[in-house]
């Protein structure tokens, strides 16, 4: 059974308002690093939730140094992998769409994507990607097109382009930035 | 006088044809992390050339770890920052737009921007940006639209995101991805 999300926020209620309602799970990603480069990019771009596997890494210096702070300003919660399956149930009944970012035989390259308002974003482990148990669960999975002779982005990078099309798409509908 | 820019190509001829007449210009970029990793981005999205401010930090074991190798498979040019107003100019009259990702009060947000083909993206250094004395020899200075209480992303992230938004331009200009 799923706690209760709303528990496990980490701020004492939302720090500050976004028109987004993106949600980035970051739960498989494994590098503090990136964890912390997430953090910011998801504060700057207007990310509603971020959503990590354990809150403790936010005390680490190496996600410190990296998100600059971000986490004080930006929702995040605590989803543990092997619950992932459950939030991402959870997730379809509130009306989100759960995307996954990921290369398989199906996915929709990103540019001819559409992003609905209420979307979740599952960014995969840096080595293994999303596993194929929760990959059925989820409602689309989206990949960058690439052209180059490396096959992988940085997880990192992945998310950051990501968001910036999630919020790009939405300032196209909204007009008001 | 600036050297002839063919001559400082590292690798020996074009290592893999790209569609795309992106130039990334990172010679002000500082942090080698930063670099390595915008070397991965730069390859994995087909932009065609990459400058640095010297070619020896390829050789950089933090480059190497982020990179993952991108180095062997994109063009990458050494252009110092004292020379980057001359090469700047050269570029002009070459055909190409110079546009700087920068914050300025006349900077244009990345979302109404539309990327001539050629074109050639100068990144600043993390902390100072892109120096006056460069920007006033500059097309345009750019910027990402922010959201956040923190005013600034990653230089590897924005440069992404730039990077992404001219490939998607791109691609929706050609229709052949």
């Amino acid at each position: 059974m799923l706690p209760d999300v709303n528990s496990l926020v980490v701020s004492a209620g939302r720090k500050k308002t976004t028109t987004n309602d993106l949600i980035v799970i970051a739960s498989l990603v494994d590098r503090v690093p990136n964890l912390g480069g997430l953090c910011r990019t998801c504060e700057v771009l207007g990310v509603r939730d971020f959503v990590l596997s354990s809150l403790r890494v936010t005390e680490e210096k190496d996600f410190v140094s990296l998100s600059v702070s971000a986490e004080k300003w930006i929702n995040v919660l605590e989803i543990k992998p092997f619950q992932l399956v459950e939030y991402v149930k959870q997730l379809k009944l509130e009306g989100y769409t759960v995307v996954g970012a990921e290369q398989t035989a199906s996915s929709q390259p990103l540019n001819h994507f559409t992003f609905p308002k209420k979307s979740a974003l599952i960014l995969g482990h840096e080595k293994e990607g999303i596993p194929v148990e929760l990959i059925q669960h989820l409602d689309v999975c989206v990949e960058v097109p690439q052209e180059g002779i490396i096959r992988s982005m940085n997880v990192h990078v992945t998310g950051a382009i990501f968001i910036w099309e999630y919020a790009r798409q939405q300032m196209g509908l909204s007009h008001v930035r």
